[in-house]
């Protein structure tokens, strides 16, 4: 419901197309949507181009078709997060269109709509090979938003030369997500060379005292270096979603 | 050293005007800032308007004035976070331009040269009063950096009214920092809200269970919004820092 | 053992009927649960019409299948928390009237005797559709338990605007339990609204610093709303049972 | 905001008493309050009968000053918790008729306005002589909201027929709170023995490995009694508005 | 080698038996265990009547069997702990007298010599069905050491007269054992009844926030009576083994 | 209660001396001490020979000297620990046998009546010199309960042959107690060498990763050696009432 | 590229063999591995003698067995560390010279050149059988990596004779690896007899409040001997590692 | 005692010269430190060069002038860490020759004695301003021990060309110490540049989630660079001990 809507209401009343009790019926149910900022909330989906997402993990394939089915009904991409690749098969049968990144582990059914394509550069930078599902994740979930993704993968602390090789991408970036495991400390450095801003993501990548990712998660908190930004433990996902909120305010 | 300073080195060992000896001599202590983006490091305090920082627990007067002096002659900004007014006293006396924002423990001595002024607000929200110190932290600092800034508040999840009432600061700011203690439960509902960056901010408000902010820090990590992202405890600088890397990304 | 026994024995003791040395020996064994308060305790389950619970993990089902057996004898119902499919197929063979309820992972075996049916209405409200699993615990516990229960289901902070749609149930609501993973913030916003307990059950969905649950049980302990309280990470039968009482209480 | 101000200004407008334009911006702003359950919300505080309250660590008095001066205009109590001698002295000077109890280092500031009595008595007991500051919090905030209050104190499990010795008062209460330090094991053994709602308050009493009440908090959460709920360490004022609100429930 | 063999060295040296050369080489490799209180420790296990102990967990039937001959050679009682059936039967193929008690998760392989029994009672306690395999561990340890031991299962606080209904039990024992998971509440309140040391064994039944046994660790660690003392979590074989040597400290 | 009154009142009642109603008004009360082993529970100080003991932070000198007038009247040792200096003189004034240990943080009021004195020693252990505050609660309080006590200070594993300088002092205690910071390792190795029951105290002393005693006390429940068993971090209090019930236990 | 090389472009620009275009492409991409120490880090491998390394756990056998194709081309030693038996066989069928230490989980594929051996002796002592997949890691890389090792093995505090019966082994190591899990504490006894390097390596062995080896690890960072340094839980191989700097380092 | 006293009595008592008693009571009173390897623990301080030290906190000024008194008789350097200027001037008065270095918090007393002097250079880096006292700690510790030390000081990660600018300090040292708190990454970056033993010690600088320096270590614990060694937080002296150990491997 628009502005626009709740005058027409109001000038039917006034002109006496409608009764006062109608106009009441129709406003005292004012859909919280209306609040001005709030309905932003409600089309969110839509308007930030960001794709409706189900986190697979904990759900069978018979509740995941049936909410992909729900979901393609309004016209958007669907995307399915942490799938594995039993669960693309079952939902490839029912839905004919969607393709799978065993990387990312990540399925996607594109809606047909097009979609706004953003001319900046997210870098995803990971630390290890072992590193890249979340680093895939993240790349992956940029690229279905509509974003231009650069990937530098396994260039981690140990062997710092490997990461200065690729300055020229280092300094094109519009925003960065570094991926990285263990002590973490790649954030940081990254940090410390470009001024454009940094998503930390630490990754379950390690053992012993890394303790499923809060060694990194808690280096990248501490980053010597002001404007690092963290998310979550594997949360490739988040971290795209918040580089992808970045790039369009560039375009707002 | 550009590009253009290693050829003219080739040019002048081959015309004869330098000895091999001597452009070995040139090239090999080549210094690390002249590898291109690299000396983007070594400037990054001016052209990123951030201003130089020190973070004053744990250091004297005597220690922070002899910082002071020393960053003043590089013609920028001087900030001193977490400061108290027994320092500011003391600072002062050397210092006359020095300035206090009691509520933010800021100190700032500003350069002479014009800064850049950014017309995208940043909006600080805090849910509680105590929460104060470190939102003004935040708002100071972005301040002292060129921005503009609103200020919502004492509006946490308690009373939820409170926040909805800001509806139109919050559906116009351009990157919002949400500083939070106690649960932190106020970052995702923010975040719900809105359709840009949403940077959170745990504080160590609250007791018991709250364990100095481990609490609300966790809170954020897990918002079940995505893009929210996280500083350490507290870093209502850090905040600041990556909120003004947003936006000066957009004039870019 | 009522105060009219002791008092019969002294009687009998007095009128000859019974010797000093049979007083003392029915005495000297006075058992506990007749010292007033304390055969309450002895009575609880049928008292406060709670069924006994068997919790299943960690059990075999020949030990199940014993207990049912010998809880059965007492004629009240018998309830089993996290059972899965396999256990319930292996218990309906020998109790005929069992039955199952797969999303709140409870078997229950209800009691012939009749019971009494409360009118206040229990709220059960979840963050997300993950947290359902749980939250069904605490809804079919309930039920059993006598009361009317309310679902409102996958209405967490991420889009508040889907659990102000519910505006009529939660003003209805005696008692409201708030179910939630992740940060776990709905706890909150649900106390904010209502004046009636709110029981905060934290799930462990969630992952990476979530914890197992960590994250939101915290974030519920912590609320900054006064009076929330809160039980252990997934205790969705807890939160019945502190219901109950509650219910209960305004019929004593 | 009522419905009855809503069918007003319609009202109004269908005959002509105002402009389409002006209903409309009555309208535009219409208040969350409004929404029905929101408004709950917004005069939370005296529905509900709980003072409004100030947690003062970390205040300056001059700022709590300011705070009960503006918190007295709306005519209701006013509470300070976690207030020392020094700050009741210096509020002393300006309101006259606040009171102050030492033990529950709670400042009381009565509003003139009569209060209900509820007929209910809440018991609230604590395990070691350690335990009454927070204990005496909830009694004390008890009170200020008119409830009955019974206190049992020093009764911890090392010499359990202390608690036995009260169980007249055990049996006769709606509601327990239970404060509880080092291991908290009283709220398990209070609960196994009543069929009343039991809250526990862990308590930050003890050394070593309670880790300021952690030990005493996880006991409490995995109580093996279903029923028993807990709030935050040393959180004796969550404890009361918990018990305040089940209470107050008997009596809609 | 006892005091008596040097002196016998010694001995034959003096009187030429032996020559100064071989008298040093016997000495030089003097074992450790001759000094004094050392020797205690190589033979200890025989000396305490302690069996040999394998913890099953972590090696291959061939290593234990292994293990089990070796031991066996030394005469004394061969124990394996954390067993299961199948390694069971894999032993039983080898050693015909080795027995296995799946409660406790023992084999135990019977020396030949006659063992000294010892008339105190050790009484082993448990809180609920799901501690037993716990503390039939401690049981069953302490029956193939010579013990007799009671034992008292399912009384914990929950419903704490079912634990005074064993009053008598209770005030015979010598030394006793308290295993318990969840709150551990069990241990304080049996340590407040009784005046012989009582040692408490932490399980890590339970779930949630008792964090695989933390919680009732703690809670048994900050027992508010004095004297309770705690071996670690699931650990029924040291309690047994503290228990063991505390009864056989009377028969010295 | 003894069993003797119960009867008399019997037979009182019986004989007429008394009537039914008075026999019903004695017994009604009937304590839970007469319960059999309750009753030990009663009267525990005294039959232990255990003093009342006030632990001192944060009580007032007033409420402690308010609590030793209480407790000296039942005739029997006062023991205040972790008191200071300050405390002791407050308290010196008003009972002039007050005696203070200073190194054990103890105060000390004798009792009149002849003390049990125990032959069997009790060794205290001690790692490193800043164990000692902790190594003296549990010696001085020991000497209290009437045992013999030997002390070994400073004989940590740095240089454990400074430990097996008393090879004869361990192999004489009936029991030991060994207190140690840092990484505890102490506690194993006498556990090691020896074959009487082993008490360890882990302290907090330490810094950085000791975590305020968390790694010693860890440290010492993972103790390779079985049967050694563990209080509270620096409660050597603890130990000393564990110490005393396994001799008493040798003389029952 | 030596600092030869650099020279030799430069004199063949100067004699005009190279033109000064030709000399700016060859160096404009001067490798970072150039600069002085940095290029110690691109031949790192080589130089130090540590073969390439790949740890197995979460890489398909496909992707491992491309990585030794990529690595072999270099002509170095591959080793695979956390390797398992079926692993083994596929990479067998591939590589015909692979062979496999079960104990360490280490798969080998030798180099052909020839290695330097070095005359030092690594000592590997480990605490426990259960710590030996652990130790032999340390000890089979230490083997790869052309060092003598010797082992002693099973040698914990428990028994700490044991320990003392390898005294000679002890004094002669130059560098001593001591591997523990359970307590720890063998790392500060060890540490406390030498005066060698004594590098720490925690293992996971151990159930309940160790935690998966957070308690040995703490232990060890708490030595109460300076001097001993520590590696991350199951880092055999980063011991061996940091063992083969420090014996490489006394050959420079 | 040397084999050739125990090969003396032998003799003597052989020809006569002693009674086999005598030899008896001298060799049963062996003491530990002649069993080979175990003297060398006795004397482990002056054979290694090390000074005493004695840790200051928690102990009183007259405590450790005693402790100096008794260690200064043993011709050695007496080192106080953790050293006030309050405790060094008391100290001071009784020992003019005492030296203190404000910034490492150190106390010297040297002992006459000529020491050795190492050539090789130990390095000592740290990551920020906050972090030289620990720093201190180590570099002042190795120069009283003997070692050459060069100190490279607030280089840390943020601008990671500050460490580049000293490639030839980091090329030519030992051993490198490199001190870093908050994140702690500047130690993986180290490693991963050079190819000697790196010692890294976590500091206890930053605040919020870097508890306490909790994060730092982990940080370090998980380097990606594997030969990395790690002590406690703050240990600068551990640090130095581990050093100097090296240093002086290469020596012997």
């Amino acid at each position: 419901m628009k502005p626009e809507d709740i005058k027409k209401i109001l000038q039917n009343l006034k002109s006496g197309k409608i009764k006062s009790s109608e106009a009441y019926d129709k406003l005292k149910n004012l859909p919280f949507e209306n609040l001005g900022f709030a309905n932003l909330d409600h089309h969110r989906t839509m308007r930030t181009g960001l794709p409706e997402v189900i986190f697979a993990p904990g759900k069978t394939s018979t509740q995941i078709i049936k909410l992909i089915s729900s979901l393609k009904k309004s016209g958007i991409d669907v995307m399915i997060t942490r799938a594995d690749k039993t669960l693309f098969k079952q939902v490839k049968q029912k839905f004919k269109t969607a393709e799978y990144n065993s990387d990312a582990r990540i399925m996607h059914i594109a809606a047909k709509r097009k979609k706004q394509i953003y001319d900046d550069t997210v870098l995803v930078i990971s630390a290890g090979t072992s590193d890249i599902p979340v680093a895939e994740e993240a790349a992956k979930t940029l690229e279905v938003m509509g974003h231009k993704v650069k990937r530098v993968f396994d260039v981690g602390v140990a062997g710092i030369h490997r990461l200065f090789a690729h300055k020229e991408v280092l300094s094109e970036a519009s925003v960065i997500t570094v991926v990285a495991g263990m002590e973490g400390a790649l954030a940081s450095v990254v940090g410390g060379l470009v001024d454009v801003p940094v998503i930390a993501v630490p990754t379950s990548v390690g053992y012993g005292a890394s303790f499923n990712g809060l060694s990194a998660l808690l280096s990248m908190l501490n980053s010597c270096v002001p404007g690092v930004v963290v998310v979550n433990i594997d949360n490739g996902f988040g971290a795209a979603c918040a580089a992808s909120l970045i790039v369009k305010g560039k375009h707002k």
